[in-house]
This record gives structure tokens, C-alpha cells and sequence, in this order.
């Protein structure tokens, strides 16, 4: 852990604010996911043990054959085998009807050897498909990635022991805990509402009792609310939107964007930057999450987390492990 | 409705700001509460004459005998027959067993008769009740208190057109679109974030476009919060907590609370407040609801909106009209 180090780093920079201008503490998100992902081989390898070969086991559903959805998935399934999680890949082809996405969903959901079923969105189906009602048939047990309603509701009104909490917003309070920043009596200020980053990353940091605002695209006075925000969370797919003036000193700066912006010194001809604009906060954060390298390793590592999780609590019901 | 009136009126007493002390204009739940029965008896007036007879159906599943509770219920009944509502009371003796609740619950789920079904909080019962898992057995499409998990998961993800908003929240909302102040990119702040008031609040705030910031117990500033708010709604449960000298001048003001305190003057020796102190934070508001005759006629008046509501999806689903 680097809270320890990473505080003392901190005050030693604390004391030169006002004089010159100082650097933001970097959270890393490579060294976080790789710490939670060994804390996660070691559950995984006691479990192995005390429930004679028991493994948790987790089905990633797609439908088609987009590239980024590829990617994604293959990194979660590298992820899963490096923590022993048995991981499969179910792919329905692109042809795949909405009845046919559901049935399987049911199928998953009644087999009692897999623990955490996540459905690769966006569907790539030349059929219509209603996404909200088949993320809604994952069963709440198996919802690793969180997106079903009753884990929102769970959530969104405090009942976070009970729930799977979506793996981005969670890993972000990861990435926090590890700045020994604690959340309880602070202002929060989230900027963006959807269903996998803001909206449940505001739900997270109120829980955990801070005060909490929720900024938008409507949001009129984003510039003010930004610089109110001891804890600053931004989740908005806007590049570089927050400037680094907005920032307050010595701010806790996660940053959930992923953007590409053309970049002519580049052999691609773009580079990836996220929502925040890194090099002007970073001298006015006290903590700043990079792109790449912050939030997005965690989000894998937390899937993995919710997958473990959820094998835990099956375990509770079924102590013989089957 | 008052909107334009008011809007006169304020316009006018803005005009003085500054020079001398002006008064909030009083928005009533007493009224606005009767226009909203008046406007559904007569939705229901046209039902009955479409629909050869038909009428919405409101179930109130009571355990035991509090006093509380008795007059709660007995007020949506008087508003329900009022409106044409055919609402009917189920009363369980205390040494109900939760088995029993359960198996009440289901029955009413399955009458194709029945549009709403309340359970009334708290349980009074002799036997362990698990107030949660009685409150997510009402099926979502009659949980017209939206108190189920599912309705909180729609509504805190922004799918309003599809849920049912719990009443009290909702009624502040009826309160302020009285006011005729627009929601969207205005900053609202709540106090409290309990399941009924509080969360709910937040969420449909930030969906009708607010910037919203969600504070309670753990708040560290609540006056330099309060003092930001365009829009404020209180649910905290505490006596006159809000001052006057924290409220923005000339913001919108909604009160949730209700707090027994000794007044000596009283035949009772007590009176009704409110969360906010009503006399100074008339002096700086603009628009301010009363305690009692504010926010409190409005929740019964929003579950015969809800009842009304399901009855009409039904209706949608089923146009032969049963």
C-alpha cells in the first residue's frame, strides 16, 4: 500500500504550497489493480483448499464481434486466470435473437457453478434487443457488474453490504482509500450521472458519508462547484473538459475519462487523455488518478473483486461448497 | 394554480430586496393537494364512464393497531373515497406472522383487481418482521409507495417515466413546479437521505436537471451548504435546524419536517414544527411551504396520484378494462 509513503510525500509537499508550485501525488491505478488483483489469487487459493478444488467462476455473455468489446473481454479474461477464477466466454453470433441472449441468461443464472454472470454491452445484434431488460435478467446474485436495478436500488438507498456495487465507481473508492483521504464529512462533487459512473459513484461516496454533489451537463456553474470539491470524481467523456484552475488545493482528483484526441507526434496520430486536464491539475491536486494507468485497471480488478465476492456468499449459503 | 399570481407578487417584492425586509410567498400543500384530488377525481370520473364501471383499487395492508397509523390510514382512506378510489383496509392482528404478511401480499399481487398496495410502516407485530423483505414482496407494478428496491433502482438511474416516485418526494416536487421556479440547472440541496424522503428527493432533482448536493448528519458546513441552494428541501427530522440566515435569499424553501415541541400556550402543550425555522427563514426565502399545511397534505394527495397511475397502466395493458 502507499497511503503511508504517498502521506508523507504529501505533508513534505504541503509545506511548500504558497511558496512554489507543487506536484500532485499520482494514484496509481496499474500498482492499486495489481495489489487487489494478488489479494484476490490469495482468496481464491484459500478457497481452492478449504473447499477441496471450489473455484469461483464467472461467464462473460457477448453478442457479436465488435473489436473493443474484444479487447475488453479478453482482458478480463486474463485477469480471471491470473487470480484462478474460472472464466468463461460465451459468444451468441450477431444473428442471435433477443429471446435466445434471454434464455441463456436464464441458463447461467439457475447453474449452480457459476457465481458472476456480466453481459458485454454494447449488444451487436442485427435484431432488436432491449438492453435494459436483458441486463435486468442477470440474477441480482450473479450481478457482478452491478447494473441491475435492485442492486441500484440497494445501493442508491445505503444498503451496500447487501449488493453488487458497479466496478468503476468501486474501484474510484479504492484509488481514494489508497490516498488515506478519508471520504466521511468531506464534499464530493461528481461530475456525469450515467448508470455505470456517476450516478453509482455519487450513491458510493454518500454512503461513505460525504457530502455529496452531483454535476452535469445542465450543471451552469460547473467552474464554482469543481472548486468546492475536496474529493473530485469525473466521469463526464468529455477530454480534458475540468481545467486544472477549477481544481481545489490539495483536491483528491479521480479522473474516469477515456477520450482519444489527434496527436501528429504520435505514430497512431492520437493519444488518450481523460476528462480531466492532467498537467494543469496536477499542480493544484493533492492527489490526481493519470489516463492511462488510473481508474481504468481498477475497473477489471473490481469485476474480479464482485466475482470472488459473490463466490463468498455462495459459500455462506452452501458450506459444502457445491 | 398560483404560479402566475405568485410570480406577480414576487416580482414585486424583489423589487425592495436590499431596502427592507420582504416575506416569502407561502406555498400551500393544502391547496395545492386539493387541486391535485380535484384534477383526479375527475381522471377517475372519466375512467368509469370509458371503462363501463371501472375504478382504480388501492389495498392498505395494516399489522396491528398504532395509533399513528390508524390516522394515517384512515386519511388516505377519506382521500381515496373522496377522489373515487375504491381503497380497501386490511388490517392483520399483531400475532400476524410474517409467513402471513407474505402470503397477503402475494394474494393482492395476484388480484388483476387491484392497481396499489401499501403496506403501512411500522409493522406492529408481536412476531420478527423483516420490514425490507415485506416492502420488495409488493409487486413494482403496484408499489404505488415506490418504496421496492426496483422502483428506487429505476428512479435513482433516471427512469422516471417508468416507476413510481415515492409520495412525499413527489409532492415537494408538485410544491415546487407551484412555484413556477424551473428545476433544470438551478443548485438544489437536500438535507437527510432516508429511503422516503431524502434519496428519493435527490434523485428526482438531479433527473428534472439540477446540480443537487445531498447533505445529512455527517455534513461538516450545513449553513455554508444551505446558503447555496436555489432549491431547498429538508427531511432531517430535527427541529427548526435550518435557519433563517442560512437560507440564499429569495431560493425556494420546502419543509418535510414534522417535530412535536412544548408550547406552553397550547391547550396540548405542544405544537407542530418544521426542520426549518419557519419565522426567519420566511424574512430571506422566496417561496416557503408551511408547517403543517405544507409538504405533509401533499404525500397522501401523491399516493392517490400513484394509484391513479398504476390503474392507468393497467388500463393501457388491458383495455377490455379487466
Amino acid at each position: 500500500m502507499l497511503t503511508l509513503a504517498s502521506l508523507s510525500l504529501r505533508l513534505g509537499v504541503s509545506g511548500c504550497r504558497g511558496g512554489r508550485r507543487s506536484i500532485a501525488t499520482v494514484v496509481s491505478g496499474n500498482k492499486t489493480s495489481r495489489l487487489v488483483r494478488e489479494r484476490l489469487a490469495l482468496e481464491v487459493e484459500r478457497m481452492r483448499s478449504r473447499f477441496s478444488g471450489f473455484r469461483p467462476a464467472l461467464v462473460v455473455l457477448q453478442v457479436g464481434d465488435r473489436d473493443d468489446s474484444n479487447l475488453y473481454i479478453s482482458s478480463k479474461l486474463k485477469a480471471a486466470a491470473q487470480i484462478g477464477i474460472d472464466a468463461r466466454h460465451v459468444r451468441l453470433p450477431s444473428s442471435a435473437t433477443q429471446d435466445e441472449v434471454l434464455q441463456n441468461i436464464l441458463s447461467v443464472n439457475e447453474n449452480p457453478f457459476v457465481h458472476g454472470l456480466i453481459v458485454q454491452l454494447p449488444l451487436d445484434s442485427v435484431n432488436p434487443m432491449d438492453s435494459e431488460l436483458i441486463t435486468n435478467a442477470v440474477s441480482p446474485d450473479k450481478d457482478v457488474d452491478g447494473l441491475s436495478c435492485i442492486n441500484a436500488g440497494k445501493l442508491s438507498r445505503g444498503d451496500l453490504k447487501n449488493c453488487f456495487i458497479p466496478c468503476t465507481p468501486n474501484g474510484c473508492m479504492e484509488l481514494i482509500r489508497q490516498t488515506g483521504v478519508s471520504v466521511a464529512g468531506k464534499h464530493a462533487v461528481v461530475i456525469g450521472r450515467s448508470k455505470i459512473v456517476g450516478a453509482p459513484m455519487h450513491d458510493l461516496l454518500l454512503w461513505n458519508h460525504a457530502t455529496v454533489t452531483s454535476c452535469h451537463s445542465k450543471t451552469t456553474d460547473l467552474p464554482e462547484q469543481v472548486g468546492r470539491a475536496d474529493i473530485l470524481v469525473v466521469g463526464a467523456g468529455r477530454a480534458e473538459m475540468v481545467r486544472g484552475d477549477w481544481v481545489k488545493e490539495g483536491a483528491v482528483v479521480i479522473d474516469c475519462g477515456i477520450n482519444h484526441v489527434p496527436d501528429e507526434t504520435k505514430a497512431s496520430g492520437k493519444r488518450v487523455v481523460g476528462d480531466v486536464h492532467y498537467a494543469s491539475a496536477n499542480e493544484r491536486a493533492g492527489f490526481i488518478t493519470p489516463v492511462p494507468g488510473g481508474v481504468g485497471p481498477m475497473t477489471v480488478a473490481m469485476l474480479m473483486e464482485n466475482t470472488v465476492l459473490s463466490a463468498q456468499r455462495f459459500l455462506l449459503k452452501n458450506p459444502a461448497g457445491r
